[in-house]
């Protein structure tokens, strides 16, 4: 047992192994009902749409920090090619590399092990070079759209965006919920607004990754408090680094992914929609944030969309 | 000019440049408006949700017949790696290369050219290898949620699948309408059911791929007279291949992305929404379907989901 | 113990392991001395020039048959850019997403491991999807210039080419070395000619992958005997596919890689060399195939170059 | 005519259009004629080989500066997979995602154009994204295999390596000859030493990058009077940047590549061969530099190896 007894006490508290069956590959999702859904869809208001993506491009988030992760190679592989002989109706295509986790990103459940074992006790080696992730692959989410709910810490706490190293605590989720002025409830997904992208949006790649404020290894409790559906956050690593304790590096994914069996969202831009839900006096809507299918990805690309 | 006049004559009728003004990059989607949207969000009724996009993979969609259109390549950059060392939180990251319109996918407004010019009136030329499409890139759309109309063309003509080689006519679609029981609306998105789809999942990519049922050149028209904002089917190729017209290859691509500036949707997956559709027996929903924003795109995988 | 005891006896006979000391990972690289290869340079008579690499395209030699082993995608990341304002210079660049081992390539030592073991007992869990090989990668044989003899085992049959599915056996060796009129000597680079490569130059790609002739688990001894560096030939496999043993699949890549540290090359083009020495009534040259330096690759890509 | 008048009088006097035909596609590599070859086997005389290229690897020479030149992302796609079940040989593959001119590199004749032509007036349009270099393309020159001729520059200036900014002149070059004590011939193969690719080496990417001693815009006249068929060396971008006539950026390029028709090779290490030279008391050497043979490839990446 290499991780200290500080994380064990946590993770028995927020564990959701077998909650759904031993064979649940998606943890909390499963609390995405129809009726919650039905109740999201109920919020949209004025029809406003937000997206929430940063734009993939090869000068992306990425600065080289995690080996392999790299921006997007985009490339044309035909131009304005006459297929079809000369003066016909011509086409142009485009081919991609890049890590799944480049850019605006979910972490599947399987991205993250701690001891040997993934989410709901599967073994760490169910993830192979060949095989990808036999057991909850971020292709096996589905679909994910649900009620949003947008915790704009920065502006609860009358700042722009939060200071470097500034450590999101449960009490600061508090405030915001209160600024909210709704209560997170089972099935919601989470938005945590600190304004860190910011930086990158202003060209600053190396500021905006590293400080950077992140998540206290206290939030989840929080979120497992609530039965929150999924969180996601405007930050390359989602929570603090160096760590709260010392050589526990990442034990909110650990407690996130591994534990509770949440997903994750990193590198959202929650700006526009920061001002949108300010502007409207309201901060939960109709979230729409599937990720693209890859067969036993442990992340994948996403393109959300609030839609007020 | 080298495209027989037929196309010219329905290209006049349905052309959209300058619509829009002359500075508009997103044809068609213009007309999902906040007010198409609240309204689309009310169709929300069992909050049952049915993804469309088919899984991304190496055995994927693509047989080699386009060059470049690559199936998904998807590694593993690293395998519960312990980056701090032994013993604690292991993370697995992965990275892909793949064709942007190798498997569920939107045709980008600059996918394609004809006579020197893409959608409205810009210069063919603006796209090209290292700045992508200069106009109409696929992140300009930025968003697309709408209310989705599946038109289930093999349903209405009481076949599992349409026969390989039938083209969908004007009239095949308003039957679809008619078993849809709606009306198809100004910035509705409407998904053709051909059943093609079946072939591929049913392991047999060659056939899937030709030959295939696909929409008529006269379906713009159709389209363009109801003012749809997007359209996507469930085949490879979209239209008719060989054409309906001798060497007039790609007319309906010619005629939806450069004329009317509205937006194709191939390789969608369509069986389940089907039986949804029928079940619920209404065919209209929320659907939520953002390409992933490639800066300069011709086009984008994305992920799709029906709310119904 | 998996392997059938037929295995173990060849595989105690032409086992090196620590024959060049426990730190080992070149294998039987170690037999091209400078002297070896002062005598590989007196071969060259006339100066001829012959490559022994296919052209690397798309269009290439894989069939998709092995997962991942995508054949070339090469694209333009620049086309004429005057980087530096209009009129000035313009460059052109392009990049490419390929498997190592999908054209004319070396297998490296770390390809292939049985019972758990690479060369020289290495774990074979030393290969990894972040640190690649860390031992024995394709980087570490530095330069591989030896005397290269071409075994033309077609010619020396009367045939243009082996039947589809022959047993390239010792005795053909031998019959070859004989039409060489030259011993294979210690160091020396053996290239076994089957004319199976014909099949792919004519386009078919299917065929020419299976059914193949191979070298028979008979070989590995054959060049034990006479210390050759490595080997090379014309196929996709190397071996014989279905095995010579039941259920004994691959064994003479486990012979030669895992047993001897024998480096083995696949996909070689040797046509127009087998015209050249068939002309010049000789068979043995400089040859000189170093890999691309992929640090921990299991293979790589070589461009080798017989100088006659 | 964008670019000076300097520019033209040189171009004027290095040019050799039409001097192999009107069909050439590949310059001075003509210049190696069988004889040189012989000439060139000639000189080994030790058997020490001296590789010059720099592993690829993701931690690569590329800082980023030149868009889509990406760095080598190597990845598993297969780690000791048992493909013929449990228990039987197992086996590994890697792939890899680079830019062709990312690593240890030749430098094609359609790499550049300026004033809309390639070498031999191949008009500049024949590069195109799908097609690739029609002309000239990299796979062109089969095999690069002639003498080779260290001119150590900074060796002959007493300097382990030159400033940087240093312009390296005719006269450095004939000061390097003069300490090779050979002359340099038709057909050989120059490598230029500066020295600067000690700063790749211990690990400053940026400081090898920019800013860097390079080649004069006076050197390609005196490669013209020797015949030279390649020449290459050991920095980033091989010329002087900023240019030595303002606004006339890649004036090497321009001359080397378009008009003279001679390849250029980058990022060449030339620090063991600069070591082994001054060991052995002599300059030249068989070389062996094939690039890999990427259809209609601008570029390609090369193992070059020095025999002496």
């Amino acid at each position: 047992m290499s991780l200290p007894p500080e994380f064990h006490h946590i993770a028995q508290r927020v564990n959701n192994w077998g909650r759904w069956g031993a064979d649940d590959e998606i943890g909390t999702l499963n609390l995405i009902t129809d009726a919650v859904v039905r109740d999201a869809a109920a919020t949209v208001r004025t029809g406003r749409r937000v997206p929430l993506a940063v734009p993939l491009r090869q000068d992306g988030i990425q600065t080289g920090m995690v080996p392999g992760r790299v921006n997007p190679l985009h490339t044309m592989v035909a131009v304005n090619a006459e297929m079809f002989g000369p003066g016909t109706v011509a086409t142009s295509d485009d081919a991609v590399t890049m890590g799944l986790q480049a850019g605006t990103h979910w972490d599947g459940l399987a991205h993250v092990s701690h001891s040997g074992r993934l989410y709901n006790g599967r073994p760490a080696a169910s993830v192979t070079a060949q095989g990808r992730a036999a057991f909850s692959g971020i292709d096996t989410a589905r679909h994910i759209v649900s009620r949003g709910v947008l915790l704009d810490v920065a502006r609860a706490r009358g700042a722009d965006r939060l200071p470097e190293g500034h450590v999101v605590t449960p009490e600061d989720l508090a405030a915001a919920e209160e600024l909210a002025r709704t209560s997170v409830r089972p099935g919601d997904i989470v938005l945590v607004r600190t304004g860190q992208i910011q930086r990158y949006l202003a060209g600053e790649r190396e500021a905006y990754a590293f400080p950077s404020p992140g998540l206290s290894l206290r939030t989840p409790e929080w979120f497992h408090a609530r039965d929150v559906a999924a969180v996601a956050n405007d930050t390359l690593t989602f929570e603090i680094i160096p760590p709260e304790i010392e050589n526990l590096w990442l034990p909110v994914h650990a407690l996130d992914l591994v534990e509770m069996g949440m997903m994750q969202g990193q590198n959202w831009n929650l700006e526009e929609l920061s001002a949108a839900c300010a502007e409207e006096g309201r901060y939960a809507f109709l979230l729409s944030a599937t990720p693209e299918p890859f067969s036993g990805g442990t992340g994948a690309p996403v393109a959300p969309v609030a839609i007020l």
